[in-house]
């Protein structure tokens, strides 16, 4: 596998608009100009075909099995025509045969091709009673496999935003031996200010590796009940941040180090410190397959 | 079990210095006046009862088996005589007949008994060539057991300073039932600045529970290497800071109402979200013991 020990990530905290092939169009520009700014690596947020919003989520949905998928096909070909690789946010993925929807992100190769494709694995639900009942789990459905993929810029773990909220997840990244975890995601205003510093934080500096976030831009005149926070973030293996947007329209661009996640290692060794004979943590799948 | 469902923790943020006695004076003196205060559950920092200086931690240890320890007898006299239960920070543990050092903390019930002693498990080490080298494992042994405790104020998990960096344990003790983890902790003035409020958050918020960390006092005038971070802080399990102390010599009593934690756990419920079909924790004590 070819690897950069450096190379240029791009956040693009895009936009979205009840318009799915104008959010395509811009997509495409984002990225177009991303790569033009040397990046290798292009990351967009969850659901940024169309707007985040459950009545609505169906009729949007793509076939990306069946080759029936504008947004991934726009990826595809980006992709193809800079030499870049793009983790590709989330869009809502229908499945005709079971009339399954996933919130889905496809991670695309320099070759055009669907490298891996990861299901939200953690469907997001709060129940306050008399304040806020919401579950994402009335309109998808869970996927059923943690996602690590090797890329000509290393190997990366995805997590769809409530994905983030589970330390296991980045736990079993770290293990199979990823060097970053991209989370597209959408965290809401009150989530936001509670918990996307901390938590993008915290899955970097526990597994001494890189952490990207990406979420879509905020709309100040938003009609929603459903607020973005924004702040897509590159987080290094120290809690480091190396590059933030606000929570306007933006791409933000951040250079990645390989060699830091060795350095970080080698001097808080916290693999070998920690107690294997007290806690040890099961990659359920890698088990059965062994 | 009794269980106040609100309690006062006090976190006596101690000033040590070389004078054992001394420092075994002033920590009745604040214990007795937490007490005064309401406090029921009191905590102290990590190494309280001398410096924390690898070269000479040997010359202050304490028998604590042999019940040979001024420490823990002031710990005891006070607990019982106030009907508080006291996480008593950590002081150097001698075991004469292996002759091993351990950084250990007591929990110490209303009726003056120990309920508990914890031995820290992780070390702390680091190696940044030309800069900081330094090995806690080359002073102590590590301990063997992972430690909750039921008392007066409901089920209690004991980390001290570097345990706080591994997520696994706080998860396991969330399993074996804690509402609250203590880290007695002295971090430096670097991983202070990096870690500390991040650790602590991430703790409380990824298992849905309170968190208390007591630190000694900062002692500006230091001479020594080591100067300590302070902050010593109690976190609810949305991520709240319920108190904090600056850096100073200083007692900060806040409020834990375990209704909370139940509250935060219905509207989230993380633990029915998890995914244990793809990651499970083991606690390899209770696996084999059951």
């Amino acid at each position: 596998m070819p690897q950069a020990a450096q190379y240029k990530i791009a956040l693009c905290q895009l936009p979205v608009t009840a318009d799915k092939h104008g959010n395509i169009a811009r997509a495409r520009a984002r990225i177009e100009a991303a790569a033009a700014a040397g990046a290798e690596l292009v990351v967009l947020p969850e659901i940024w075909s169309c707007p985040y919003a459950m009545q609505t989520m169906r009729s949007y949905a793509e076939d990306i099995d069946g080759g029936r998928s504008p947004s991934v096909s726009m990826l595809s070909e980006v992709a193809a025509a800079r030499k870049i690789t793009i983790v590709g946010g989330s869009i809502p993925e229908m499945v005709p045969a079971s009339g399954q929807l996933f919130n889905t992100c496809c991670v695309v190769g320099p070759d055009g091709e669907i490298k891996a494709k990861h299901r939200k694995l953690h469907l997001f639900g709060i129940d306050i009673p008399r304040d806020i009942t919401f579950r994402e789990s009335d309109t998808f459905t869970a996927g059923q496999e943690p996602t690590v993929v090797d890329t000509d810029v290393g190997r990366i773990g995805i997590g769809i935003c409530h994905d983030i909220r589970f330390p296991e997840l980045a736990m079993l990244y770290r293990s199979r031996g990823a060097h970053l975890i991209c989370y597209p995601s959408a965290f809401n205003m009150s989530t936001g200010q509670l918990l996307w510093d901390l938590m993008q934080k915290s899955r970097a500096v526990d597994n001494q590796l890189f952490v990207a976030t990406c979420s879509p831009a905020r709309d100040p005149n938003s009609q929603s009940d459903f607020v973005v926070w924004g702040n897509s973030s590159l987080i290094g293996p120290f809690g480091e941040v190396l590059a933030a947007a606000g929570h306007e329209d933006a791409t933000v661009i951040g250079e990645i180090d390989l060699c830091l996640i060795e350095a970080v290692r080698e001097s808080l060794p916290l693999e070998t410190q920690g107690r294997g004979d007290l806690y040890r943590l099961i990659d359920v799948q890698r088990e059965r397959s062994s």
